[in-house]
């Protein structure tokens, strides 16, 4: 699980896709709980009823974080999260949709100030089981530079 | 908590600050599992120790996800949640940090294709207990206007 | 979210409602596993199925910390929970209810012993989507009296 | 687990006590989670420090719950659960306090309608580990009567 | 709930049958999250409708620990837990599914090196709601001697 | 994370070493929930502090499904759990140790009745920071032999 990626190793367009997660009542319960976020947009069945959705949608934050999660496999010691840019929910998210995430290397840039790292931005595109986007955000990450940590 | 605010009503400038919330050692493990993100930076208390940060870390999910939660205090049924730019993770969160975010309109705009609805930007800026920021992020809104909805 | 409110403020005969939630069986789980009540009657659907009510009924602790819970929206520096009267389970809840809460301000009293505060009785009304009463109590609140605070 | 008892077999003056139970940081985020009171009270140690109780403290429905819960060893089905009457909280419950419940049977009563049951009181006297009471309530409890069950 | 069991006290071949137990779709959320196991068997309902067993079916721990909690009713101080063997998986379970556990006292055997304890062995076999077994074990339990205990 | 790896791909001897894992109080409060096991040895530090192991205790099965959790890192569609055979709880595991799990194939063997496939013991030895051996078991996983599927 720990691998390690440096900057060079990064080929821009390499693509890879995750396990499946689908998310439960439960999840939605969970992360009301965890988020505080009790909107009736989520906990109220009843309403929802009433609103052009009809159900209980999931929570953006709960689709970003899960989206994210799917990724988590492989520890790079090399690698830094260093945040998201341009995360839009694209569609809703129903108790019962299976997710799962398509990453792909969209962008590689130096940094502007340090010269031994580099920035690796990967595009996530969270789809559900119909094969439709329902979130994206690029993800940043700082990675080292192979040739500075040799030198 | 229902409370109607048009595209109108948001001034630029204007600010609130959010209840606190201290983050704990149950939340990571709670988040961990929601996510399946289980790297040892957040679930490994051994190996942290002989990392630079020395400690246990939280989730970046975890941070936004609750940096977002405290503000959702007030339902408008006018507004819409639509993304978010320039997510940031300025400093690591540890266990046992009390957060609370700092929300600023910070922006206002037409919408391109709709004349109904603009676009508003609500700057968070997630500070710990010291008043350190932690997170950045700007959150995207698209909310209905007065003038249209009357007319 | 803070918000001061004194004795002298409160009006018996106020009213207000709560936001709703639905009831899930991850609560009847999450709530089985918080207190260590682990009764057939919300864990064995099975069983339920030979008894009257037929179904997994929610744990009444749960109806009443939900009900509770849901009325907890305004942090009122001046008041404290003293407890609860006259808390009766009228109607059996089962998964997938929803629930809101009828705040009605019904008795302010003097104390007997303190002259600075004053006893403020809240009449919760849970109830589910068809508007049936399933738990009632009445709150007991000790409020700073303004007078007395300014003197 | 199951253990039949007949209003008949309850006798005023009997009582037990149940198992321990630790209150841990954890059980507070998982009722937070659970009831949506995010109140700075339990949530919040920063805000904690400034005032009087100093520290965090478990929320009322929480140590009732665990209160409760403890005392649910025997399913009897002969007897159903009616309510609650002078549910007091006597002292603050913090982090790591652990509790048990003293029950014991204080009242038998007759049923003002029905002939076939009795009304049975359980006091619950909650205390903590240094043996001081930190919450009472009166448990009412519909019993079936052994004379009717078999005329 | 505590109760003194001595070796002396367990006789092969008695035999008690746990309350019941539904296994929630909740539970393997909960599951996945303790263990880090979100191998699409249990997590991901689009693939599982792929293969044979056409829908999530339970960990094999939850399984285990579900149906050796439900006979975790009385505490005997003569006794502790050793290890199991033989435990087997036989038939999927499924959400929804509902165990109970029977228990059998299957061998008695003094302990090798240690006089005053012997082996107490209690075969469990976890039964679903048509009677099927879908997990077995032989629980090793090490307990003390009555004989010795008062030598 | 899908790999295939077949019968005759394993080599007895072969070993690796999963990430690591701290057990926290929480995870202690979600398996008492998850199990009903609210045993006073992993639940009520008060009596712990009287008992010979001073402080609470993580549940065994606990201690098992995270060692077992550990290593489901790679899905291999080639193979299934079949059980577990002598599991063994070496010491105790306190709130706060880490653990992690040494995996090694330590035996291969035919299927007695069914010629396509094999079954592949592997040795789980699980330790906690100190490198102590804290549980051992061996899991017993059928997998399919190349050799058959091919022909």
């Amino acid at each position: 699980m720990f691998q390690e990626i440096f900057y060079e190793d990064y080929q821009v367009g390499d693509s890879r896709t995750t396990l499946g997660r689908t998310i439960t009542e439960a999840d939605i319960v969970l992360h009301a709980g965890q988020t505080g976020d009790f909107f009736p947009h989520h906990m109220d069945a009843q309403w929802c009823e009433t609103q052009d959705f009809g159900q209980r949608i999931v929570h953006g934050t709960l689709t970003f974080s899960v989206g994210v999660g799917l990724t988590a496999v492989v520890v790079n010691p090399h690698g830094m999260s260093y945040g998201y840019d341009r995360l839009r929910f694209i569609k809703p998210v129903f108790i019962g949709d299976t997710l799962h995430t398509v990453v792909t290397i969209s962008e590689k840039k130096d940094h502007k100030k340090r010269d031994n790292v580099g920035i690796v931005t990967e595009h996530l595109d969270v789809q559900n089981q119909h094969g439709e986007t329902v979130l994206v955000c690029d993800h940043l990450l700082i990675v080292s530079k192979k040739a500075i940590q040799n030198g």
